[in-house]
């Protein structure tokens, strides 16, 4: 069991104050580094020209010096003839005298302003010498670059804790630096622990047991990190053992500013986290009321520090003798990779800003309307992933799965909406604030389709993003589903393929009855095969509708709304089969894939879906009906700028071969358009 | 003389259509890459699930695993007793079967649901072994994560030409990826040309010499190259001569995709890149219409790439053979650091874009009004650097230096406002878009001062900016500048020290004349002395004001409304003395140390300026006057939030203790208020 969960912004003060009487809530030590490799780090204290820029009185054209009082009256037809001299120190006794000057070359001290070669002819002089001709008068410091021009010896050329970028190396450079005072860069141990975990290299080489999990939170968790100006170090695997994790622990506060032990932080019996922290230091927090996330631990453990050598941190660059922390800061970051990413936003991340002297990170917000009702637990504060669409020039945000597990559920993500505690969620309707992940200006671009999800449209996305051409985000809640998002004006484009029993046609009825009075354009993307998927070899030898009704098979289904659903629900009606009478009935699943995947796990025998599922998992296929997929939109869509890249789609060979190499798609409807007027 | 200088946009076509050509108008060759080095790499395609994730049904709980069906009718009073097994692949004879889990482990194939160990109580059974009892009965699938939740194999995982973030690559391993095919990022050489070029190293070293220029487009250059994605390699510098300048290109076109060949683009009679260019291969472009930058060459140059053998990139990773180019595309970039710096953002970035499969960076927009007229030339497109601040709720924007030589007016720039080609500026007044360099947001916490200039205000940059507490951007325009500025709700504050001849007392009267009708708060910032500035030793004995009259000595002047000026003149019309009679009355410069610097490169003998300035450049100071300098705000300015940081300042002893610090300056008065109520 662990201790009680606090809330997020006590567990977070709570934190900060032993960093604070640890010595450890302040930006970490200064270093000097070349500017080569000074950008994008952060300066440690204001930096001030040592030299002046230009350092000299410069010409700023290729041209002629000359004594800008020595040209008065020189007209287009009245030219000044100017005698050319080498001399450098000294005002020449010639009259009018000039010298030749390069761009950036200094001005003779006697000179005040230059002339441009192309304003200006060589001559010869009566006296037989080289002199130069010029046509008008010239103000004093013409096409000179005054000293300090730029800056000025011991200006402010960057306050402290500035993020350097490229122009700002050349500012430095420009004032005679050659290296730059800067905040070393935070180092951070990640420690995957787990008996369980196996890493990517592994299993791509080897492939993977079933209990077996791939390893990959200490990617993550590294990659952010490094985004976030730290330095990660990533630990081997470190089995489920007290000893072997205590000592993996105390080797990285050795050398490490901060350590993320990644998972045991919960309350089964091989989560040995909480233990470890303990008995090598002090925990603080075990357990935040943050959802996705729970079982964060937060903790300071001793490390041996004794010296205060300098540490050589990267070739040539020796650290300032940091003032000692005899603690070194460990999050313990839960095992799910949803709660594993989050932790690093939430707790990782404002950590490391304040090592580097910034602020923590603010993500962009936006206002938008919620699609769907969101509950929440009163006690937590929860982090809700959310796609985002612009519907005719309203925001409108959909939460995504809320699986703790589900890290596509943060690949999806335009961004989180952030549910307080003391609230229990939030109304369908509402307006809420995101926290967004992209670009808003992307989501200008984006096509949102909400409804039946079908292969294609991922092969839409891919075509895309590969073009350029803006992006398609899809959410899967069946046909009927996307009808009523169409309706409501939560999306672009409904996915449907409902089939009229009276009429044997396509989504036509059920779209007039849910979108009555709107101009509506059905366009077809494709004609598929619907079938019944089984194991490899049909061991049971199911074939004909009529195998839903066989007492030694169960069936997996699909949810209320699914087009899929409709037409099992409509030939088991032809054949009087009651849903009483199908074993399995009541188990209903969101995607073909998921019906499939729950026959590859022998969980059910049999489930009605397309061919291409069958395929995915290596099933087999008992074709029982052609059926036809359209892309539901208004008229206003249909004709807008947003689409246009997809409608070209569909007349694009590529797509159309792409698409066709499917099993059991059907191409040749690809683009037919069918017009419902408004009443 | 170079060719005619083409527009912009012309330029662009060309240099594409060049590259088109060469098959160099696409994305670069893909490598694959392990996930711990993929972090903002774009991929080359799109990714599919190699497994689901989880690969099995996989227990969501520490717990136990049963079948549904066996917990119907167990309730908190009347719980129900299952027997605990060891039994994995088949269901045991034993009544209530019941296995331990913990979260992530497979669950038995006969079990389709897990109670959490929370919800268990061990019993011993009637039989004597060991039981479980339970007190709820479960739906199927309580607390399992079928397989498939997150994603199933063959899914579509990322698209093609996205940047990698570090969720996606925990999709990745977790969907079977160890590597990720991305762009190969691209190779560019950057190769600085120029006799007078020393590097900052040397510089830091050796100190620099008269003539001599720092070295640093080649890192500015660099650092940009490598923040659009390229692998830059900087060139040591090359002297100007054509046979090492052509040897250091053509040995860049071996193993680079793009050259950038720096300065030596313009016409002066050592610049050889357009000869070079020539030489090797086509010059496509030389002179573009674009201001800064005008002198940029875009060509093509020969290689002599023969074979398609794999090259090594990084350690361990092979890149597909690629495509033959058998031209290097090659950027002669012009000398001057704004012109450069542009020229990458301009010309180089759209090209790397292209080879990653992106589209150029578009930076965020912000429609502000313009604060003074933008004279441009008709036949350019001209780039404007502007600062933007926001005042009373509206965003305005003032230009900054244009000279092409000022890396300062870059590095202290929050945008560029762009005049198109045919535009012959625009107003003061008008609305124009400002394409930004900073985020909008940081504009709201900045203040912007505007008025005559302090090294106080740079203290208090530095302050703001080391404590994290907004951000002060200060313009340069002289103590009347800045109250106009002030009127026309251009600025939060104007820094002024303007005497009143009449009453001796700084400021009121001008203030009260400038802004009659406001209610307006006047801070005293500091007190500070003014005086002679004259070379160390004062060999010319420069004293009293009447030196101003000596007809063997030259001044450098400050210009017209600043405070300083205003001393200037009001003594000189005491003493009697007229402008005519003061030699070099007519040369102006924009602050103290401008005016410090003509007296330390000799060509002035003294001027009128603050002993902090004199200090900077090793000067003598012969003291005059005392002066105050206030902070000029209004009422509604001095009670906001935006300005509470800086107010703080000024009862800070760290604050007081540098301004201290600084010769001339007199803290007792600092933070004291004078208020004038508005008519």
């Amino acid at each position: 069991m662990y201790l009680e969960d606090i809330p997020l912004d006590e567990a977070q003060a709570a934190f900060q104050a032993a960093l604070a009487a640890a010595g450890w809530w302040q930006p970490l030590e200064p270093e000097e580094v070349p500017l080569a490799q000074a950008n994008g780090r952060i300066t440690a204290s204001a930096v001030w020209a040592k030299l002046s820029s230009p350092h000299y009185h410069a010409s700023a054209m290729d041209g002629y010096a000359l004594r800008a009082q020595d040209s008065e009256g020189a007209t287009e037809t009245q030219p000044l003839q100017f005698t050319l001299v080498e001399n450098w120190d000294t005002l020449p006794d010639d009259p009018r005298p000039i010298r030749a000057v390069n761009t950036g070359h200094p001005l003779p001290p006697w000179a005040n302003a230059v002339v441009m070669i192309e304003h200006t002819q060589q001559v010869v002089l009566a006296n037989g010498r080289s002199g130069i001709e010029i046509r008008a008068s010239l103000p004093p410091w013409h096409h000179v670059r005054p000293m300090g021009e730029d800056m000025v010896a011991t200006e402010l050329v960057l306050p402290a804790n500035h993020k350097l970028r490229p122009v700002d190396l050349g500012a430095l450079a420009g004032s005679g630096h050659a290296t730059v005072p800067v905040y070393r860069q935070p180092r951070v141990a990640i420690i995957p622990t787990g008996s369980e975990l196996v890493a990517a290299e592994k299993v791509a080489e080897k492939g993977i047991q079933p209990g077996e999990i791939i390893e990959y939170n200490s990617l993550v968790l590294a990659a952010q990190v490094a985004e976030w100006g730290g330095l990660p170090t990533r630990w081997p695997i470190v089995p489920d053992n007290f000893e072997a994790i205590q000592t993996a622990v105390r080797q990285a506060a050795q050398d490490h500013d901060l350590i993320l032990l990644n998972a045991g932080s919960s309350a089964g019996s091989e989560d040995y986290t909480a233990d470890v922290v303990q008995s090598l230091g002090q925990l603080l927090v075990h357990g935040v009321a943050v959802r996705p996330g729970h079982p964060v631990i937060l903790g300071m453990v001793e490390n041996d520090k004794v010296t205060n050598a300098p540490i050589t941190l990267s070739p040539g660059h020796l650290v300032t003798p940091s003032p000692l922390h005899p603690f070194t800061p460990i999050i313990g970051v839960p095992g799910y990779p949803v709660s594993a990413a989050l932790t690093g936003e939430i707790f990782v991340e404002p950590v490391l800003a304040r090592w580097q002297g910034q602020r923590p990170f603010q993500p962009q917000t936006l206002p938008a309307t919620l699609t769907r009702k969101v509950n929440s637990h009163m006690g937590d504060d929860d982090f809700v992933r959310v796609a985002v669409g612009e519907v005719n020039g309203r925001f409108v945000t959909t939460p995504i799965s809320r699986g703790a597990g589900v890290i596509t559920s943060l690949v999806r993500a335009d961004g989180i909406v952030r549910i307080p505690r003391f609230s229990e969620g939030a109304d369908a309707g509402s307006e809420v604030t995101v926290h967004l992940y992209r670009d808003a200006r992307d989501l200008a671009q984006t096509i949102l389709a909400i409804g039946s999800h079908d292969l294609t449209l991922d092969l839409i996305a891919q075509f895309l993003a590969e073009r350029g051409a803006g992006r398609l985000a899809s959410a899967n809640v069946g046909s009927l589903g996307g009808l009523v998002a169409l309706r409501r004006g939560e999306c672009h484009l409904a996915g449907s393929h409902l089939l009229d029993p009276e009429t044997g046609i396509y989504n036509q009825s059920t779209v007039r009855r849910y979108l009555p009075n709107e101009d509506v354009v059905l366009l077809t993307l494709v004609g598929r095969e619907q079938g019944w998927l089984v194991p490899a070899g049909n061991p049971k030898k199911i074939a004909g509708w009529e195998a839903a009704a066989r007492d030694d098979v169960q069936l997996v289904n699909r949810q209320r709304g699914a087009g899929t659903r409709v037409l099992l629900d409509y030939e088991l009606g032809k054949l009087g089969i009651a849903p009483e009478q199908v074993r399995g009935y009541g188990r209903e699943e969101y995607t073909h894939l998921a019906v499939a995947a729950a026959i590859v796990s022998g969980t059910a025998d049999f489930g009605l879906g397309i061919q291409a599922a069958a395929r995915a998992l290596k099933l087999d296929f008992v074709p029982l009906a052609h059926e036809q997929y359209d892309l539901v939109m208004t008229r206003q869509t249909y004709d807008s700028d947003r689409i246009r890249p997809l409608l070209d789609l569909l007349h694009d060979d590529r797509f159309k071969t792409a698409v066709a190499a499917m099993p059991g798609y059907d191409v040749s409807v690809m683009g037919q358009v069918v017009e419902l007027n408004g009443r």
